[in-house]
């Protein structure tokens, strides 16, 4: 028996073109000799509906599909994604459902239990929890299908266990021959390694092996690895398709030397390929073809710029360099290096006469106050209201080059720098971008950001000899504070206790408290670490909660 | 027996403050001879506390908390909502409990079992339901506690039951002489009838009293409204404590003679009273004493403007008037009319030259495009950075002034006329605001809002002679689309159906999807109805969505 792994890359809500794409896959594994193609997680609307799943219009357009897909299945049966209306008259309207098709018509339909809502996932917000497990009888082959979340639960390895029901174990202990796990797991760094132990131990465990079909592809912040995979009955990964991209990976059960295992690409490799293809999808399913952003001569939006070129081709990218007052003669050289090493179009625009215009007319509200942050906010939003007019003018998304570090800590101007419909590398922390920079020059055997970008100390130069070190700890001290704070959820005492400096700390402590503000208006920051400002992350803003 | 039914008006987060206000009302309690005081929902915390909730020190900080009210409960016990560790293995980590403190001691606690996790609610992100349902007995009446949502479950009043169980009937079956609810439930438009109706139909089911005890006061977009409220076993509303206000009310069980009934504002009031609240809470639980907003001689900043000066008195609020060259003269008199009457501080900037020199270094740029909403949007976009300025220099909070047709349809411009970091009108439909100008002048028996600022119709004045009808449809028929579109969850063909033009329908639909990028970072807006912008609307972006 031959099966196919299909990991397509889905537009959310597109439960038309979804369908093309699956039915084309179905006919890509049939002409493979297939006798079973599996798509992702609720593949036919694409992951994560969110509210949409509201709209009953909507989920009749996906039941709909799912039979039109049905009808398809002649000689081939098929595993697709799918909302469910839930029939009983109690309990949330729908289920989170993955239906059998065989013999052009559904046949079996197989409900997620455990509904992850934590972090990004909203999942008990739409879903009932699925009535128990079935099995499916494919020619002859029990087959026991899990719905992503429904084989994270496992004893040695979930820190705490969220739910108080094993789906797997029962579709072990019912009989399963194989266990199927069709999922829309978001890529995180450092989760590819754990997914692949997790799901080693529950296929060792439970003496079977698992198939684990992936979606691929960004959908807003989250970026969908793919990397769909086999592992045997003793844990080991034997068959993996390629990472961030579509594919389909054919295993004949008869016959495992002829599996395909893909590399997966390793550490900083897999956040660049991760950013570039959520800028990608981004930009594109928001109907975009072209971008534009600002070139400060920094490190931030030199990756930016080289994410976005790999993402979407030189021709489609844009940068402007809009030198102030204080802008140094090395900010505008670097941009324009930056800009002829990449390719891309590459303008000037001078805000100091727009600043002097604005001064002049402030001033007479301003009475004596000496000048502060007021004034370099200024000069960051005339740079925003400038790359705003280009991207109405001619239809570019405008691209906001803020790092997490900066972000975290409120180094940034709202309405200024933070202008943009995606923040790329607004989920990666200062340390990890010079780390990026370097990963990018390697890649392409010679200078895309330029040495000196990455070698001079990082300036907003909003005021005269600025450097970020005036007012923030070195970038290595912060981003680990950062991570104590932000990710890891410890209290100011626990970080100093792990050896920082208590002064420190409680600054930037203080700083991340006091921004929640401007984070609630920042663009989407794509996802690549565990615990991501955005929709993972729901702050209260009008709040107090310091405890020392 | 007498009772006390605290309503506070807590921050969210701050345990110590929180602590403190419960600590004073226990004693007020006290001093009027009551011998149990009831505090609202999670008000150790103050509800919603949100991913605070993740953090364990905020945790233990809360659980100190009630043992010191604990032990402050000498002569008088009380019924105290906080957040209790699940100390089960498996599980959510955390549970929404009320502490039962008597006698120096926690006595019993209380789990929430119902956890409302749709619209702004999020609470099995957190919480793992309670355990079955124990009564307490208190000096020989045995109470039922509830919490919230927990009654939320009517077979006649709610449409679908979301929940396999009923805590309520549950503690009606074991005994409860008395049924208590402890509530955190957010303000809505005709929401209170509602709750009158849905508690007056559970006491009556169960025969029982019933005593609801509410938060109060604002807390980021949700505004609660207080009303706490006793029900007799038939049903009817029989003791109310004051709306939007903090409140004690005493209730003599031996003589309800004694007890009082506060009226509860109505119809548009209501809106009004709430948006006073949201805005003062939000503005004072930032930190910030004073706002500024623009003023157009619009309806909207004249509305929000009032409702600011009732909230924060007329010395705290600025309006900027920032006259372009498409203003017409009427703008300025109305902007200087509506400062007159609150007595508000009044400024006025041109924005002209800049607006000039933007143009001219834009110039080069824009090569031989037409002009388009482009140079709209450098207008509203010099208007934010304006307002900004002045919000920096002297710390004022920037209010932002659209509605919520505006906002539905993308009618305002992003880092322009919607930088401020609280909306106040944003949850308003455009025909309300008009209703709630009529009603600022009404219930200041003068005009406030000027009456030509009601009746001229409306216009952004971003280019010569333009009305917002140029591109839009009469507001009365906007809002029944977007109500319909938005709130009801309709398809553009049920809508047709209900009897709109097509064209008008399909056009107002796209616009509504194409502007979810606007709204993913506008700023909070105070939620007044049963749908807003916001927290409890998450749609995805990069998306696509069209069936017909």
């Amino acid at each position: 028996m031959k099966i196919a792994l299909v990991q397509l890359n889905f537009v959310v809500g597109d439960v038309r073109g979804n369908s093309e794409k699956i039915l084309a896959g179905l006919g890509r594994a049939a002409s493979a000799g297939a006798s079973l193609a599996i798509f992702s997680e609720l593949a036919v609307v694409g992951y994560p509906p969110r509210d949409l799943l509201l709209k009953p219009e909507f989920v009749r357009a996906n039941v709909k599909a799912v039979q039109q897909i049905a009808e398809s299945c002649r000689g081939i049966a098929c595993l697709v994604g799918f909302v469910e209306e839930n029939k009983e008259s109690l309990g949330r309207s729908l289920r989170n459902a993955v239906a059998y098709c065989a013999e052009g018509r559904v046949q079996q339909v197989c409900h997620k239990s455990l509904l992850p809502t934590y972090d990004v996932f909203d999942e008990e917000r739409y879903f009932e929890p699925g009535p128990p497990v079935s099995l499916i009888n494919h020619e002859g082959v029990s087959l026991g299908v899990s719905i992503c979340e429904d084989l994270w639960n496992d004893e040695q390895l979930i820190g705490r266990r969220l739910y108080h029901e094993d789906p797997v174990g029962r579709l072990a202990t019912a009989g399963a021959d194989l266990i199927i796990n069709v999922s829309a797991s978001p890529f995180g760094h450092e989760k590819h390694d754990f997914r692949i132990r997790l799901f080693g131990s529950q296929a060792r465990r439970h003496r079977r092996p698992i198939i684990f079909v992936n979606q691929v592809g960004g959908n807003d912040e989250l970026v969908f690895d793919g990397a769909s995979a086999v592992f045997n009955e003793r844990g080991q990964v034997v068959a993996q398709g390629g990472a961030f991209q579509e594919d389909m990976l054919l295993v004949d059960l008869a016959a495992p030397d002829s599996w395909r295992l893909d590399p997966y690409p390793v550490d900083i490799a897999h956040i660049h390929d991760a950013l570039v293809l959520g800028t990608r999808d981004y930009v594109h399913k928001c109907g975009f073809r072209k971008v534009v952003l600002g070139l400060s001569g920094g490190v931030d939006s030199a990756v930016t710029a080289a994410i976005a070129t790999e993402a979407l081709g030189p021709e489609a990218v844009t940068g402007v360099a809009m030198p102030s007052r204080y802008s140094s003669t090395h900010s505008l050289t670097d941009a324009e290096d930056l800009a002829r090493n990449l390719g891309i179009d590459y303008k000037v625009i001078p805000i100091s006469p727009i600043h002097d215009t604005f001064e002049e007319y402030l001033k007479p509200n301003f009475a004596d106050c000496p000048p502060d942050i007021t004034e370099e906010n200024i000069q960051a939003r005339i740079r925003g209201v400038l790359l705003m007019a280009l991207s109405n003018k001619f239809g570019w998304l405008l691209l906001t080059t803020g790092n997490k570090s900066e972000l975290a800590v409120g180094y940034c101007t709202l309405y200024g720098d933070m202008c943009g419909g995606l923040a790329v590398i607004g989920d990666v922390p200062k340390t990890m971008v010079y780390r990026l920079a370097r990963h990018i020059n390697e890649r392409a055997g010679r200078e895309m950001v330029p040495e000196s970008t990455i070698t001079k100390p990082p300036s907003a130069e909003l005021r005269p000899d600025q450097t970020d070190q005036d007012s923030l700890p070195p970038y290595e001290v912060l981003d680990r504070i950062l991570e104590q704070y932000i990710t890891e959820e410890k209290s100011a005492g626990e970080i100093i206790a792990a050896g920082f400096e208590a002064e420190t700390v409680h600054k930037v402590i203080r700083l991340v408290d006091l921004s929640e503000y401007k984070r609630k208006q920042a663009a989407l920051c794509l996802k690549v670490t565990s615990r991501a400002f955005g929709v993972g992350r729901r702050m209260p803003i009008a709040a107090r909660f310091r405890y020392e």
